[in-house]
């Protein structure tokens, strides 16, 4: 039972999600079919690939991730297929499989081309069903991947921004904000201590000040602020019992800076 | 591994149609079941029978459809099963199947009567989970459908408008929204073929005009207006990198003339 | 196939949820996956814990239930494992699972503390991902729970208030509101029949009063008020082709009276 992961910007209203899995259970009905997202915002592409980064390494081994955030949908933009250490890679070239492909290590990129595989006929605006959906499908049946196109040598490319250090003064910002309103940076645990070195510090958002990271939401009073490496891996700021979000007013590209 | 494929108004707020799956996987745990939409507006027949005659053709054979948009539950609209060609459909006798067994072809229609499958005590408002999911988790075990209730010459119908042609305009209108906020027409392909013979035209919607179809939302500037075939098989009016339903302020029923 | 089902409060934005059963089908990839719901408002155990207890009879036995909604997460709040007569419940010991597993009978508890079945490293924030997900895998294999920590002797335990009778009047409440604005009491069909006796009776909520209890919502005209036993199996108000909760402004805690 191989595991296809699935992530898109289609929402729920519609039937796009539910018909891209119709072709995938049509051509491979032993799958475990798991949904990672499909409410990334309309063409959001870095969030998109930031959470398949987030994602991925969860997933058993040679899970197929199926990504479909692909505003250049029938234009020039290339399909592809990406084997990585460990994984498999379904969608299109705009980066957004770039961040977890890279991180896991590109062993193989294919550029899909052979219509055999499509379904037919193809329609110019849903490609998730005629193209990566059918694909993904028979790479779970075990298919070589060099079957369905021809080799690419390198796939375009989104980076996570990196924090700034500046005279002593370690500059992040908001990258991420969660359902519940926590406040993810681009700061992770090792940046922060090399940064910090066990010495004292101060994390400034907006107007405010937090002199401490602590292991728990609730080792601070509800309705307090707080500072925690997060399940993302990066420092999150978040309010107790609430929504730092809302709290703070803040944004994606909030400046989060530690001193 | 039967595929069983859901589609409700339920939403995901409540427990609807995780109970429903419940009362599937008791009935039969090797299947495969995949959501079409829970999000269809309450009692929204006409959308569910839309998207349902958009979506069964992509399911492999002998997928069974589970739909409950049934505002009459618990009244005397009839519980139906109906086969078609190649496939099974399950819901209540008010149109919202029929657009697609239609296209597919209806063999048989069964009225569902046999209490034996029902689960008890039997609720007056929940027949998805007391009624249509049971007995769908039992014709996936494979069941003549004859076993579950007498024989029915033929069902409630839904219609979906054609456009209409006089003198030389072809009047359509949008019957569908997508998330996109992409405008589908009821102006199939054959019918616009038909009516524009290869000769100039003109797309009227609202006071904008397009002259051209296009191949993809790219091959017009990013916030341009653009007609296009897209997967639903009818013609679309769409923005790229936009919501043409936001720029136009355009709703279901707006007209869509071919000039 | 084991079944595990699933509800959190961690909506569909986020890959929470996806993460979650990417660690399932890792530890055990012949399971099916029931989302209950993940809709449930950030951190309200009550809610998800009614909507445990309306829908774990329904589920096949020795299902395990994955529940999640833990503002307390990463403090001293027990990890848990409940084994009632047929069911097994994975979650926090904050009384999400008691309504349910208190209903159906508990046999043993155990407080999870094997560090070997947890992911490792392990977050403060996403016990979820980290060690309920994986000890729910694992119980899903046949292993005994009793390997997973210590015995304990009680839970934290939630109540459902009980209408209060006085003099001649029945005194409830509205403790659940679903999707389609029904309105659902905390006075059940026996509380109700005991009550009324077979007598005459009249049914207030806000100010407008109901003399009967009807089978379905098209026994009274579009637009009517009515009261009928819900799915949920307690005395609910509804509209037919409405939303009671609109029609009425009435809110959780509105007071349901019966004369």
């Amino acid at each position: 039972m191989r595991t296809i992961a699935l992530m898109t910007d289609f929402g729920s209203n519609d039937n796009f999600v539910g018909v891209m899995k119709a072709v995938l259970f049509k051509v491979n009905p032993y799958i475990n079919i798991v949904d990672i997202s499909h409410d990334i915002p309309p063409q959001d592409i870095f969030k998109a690939a930031f959470l398949l980064k987030s994602s991925y390494r969860y997933f058993p081994k040679k899970t197929i991730f199926l990504v479909v955030v692909d505003p250049g949908v029938g234009s020039k933009r290339k399909p592809l297929i990406i084997q990585s250490r460990d994984y498999f890679f379904v969608g299109p070239d705009n980066g957004v499989l770039s961040l977890a492909a890279d991180e896991d290590g590109i062993k193989k990129i294919v550029v899909i081309e052979n219509k055999k595989y499509f379904l037919q006929p193809q329609s110019s605006t849903f490609h998730g069903r005629d193209i990566f959906a059918p694909v993904a499908g028979h790479i779970s049946c075990g298919k070589d991947i060099g079957l369905f196109g021809r080799p690419l040598n390198s796939i375009k490319k989104l980076y996570l921004h990196q924090p700034e250090e500046k005279r002593n003064i370690l500059r992040g910002k908001i990258i991420y904000i969660d359902r519940f309103g926590n406040l993810i940076t681009n700061i992770d645990k090792n940046i922060f201590q090399r940064f910090t070195q066990n010495k004292k510090f101060k994390i400034k958002i907006k107007n405010r000040q937090l002199y401490s990271i602590v292991k728990s939401y609730q080792a601070v009073k509800p309705g307090k602020l707080l500072a925690i490496f997060g399940s993302f891996g990066f420092l999150e700021i978040a309010l107790n019992g609430g929504s730092a979000l809302k709290y703070l007013k803040a944004k994606i590209g909030t400046i989060v800076s530690i001193e």
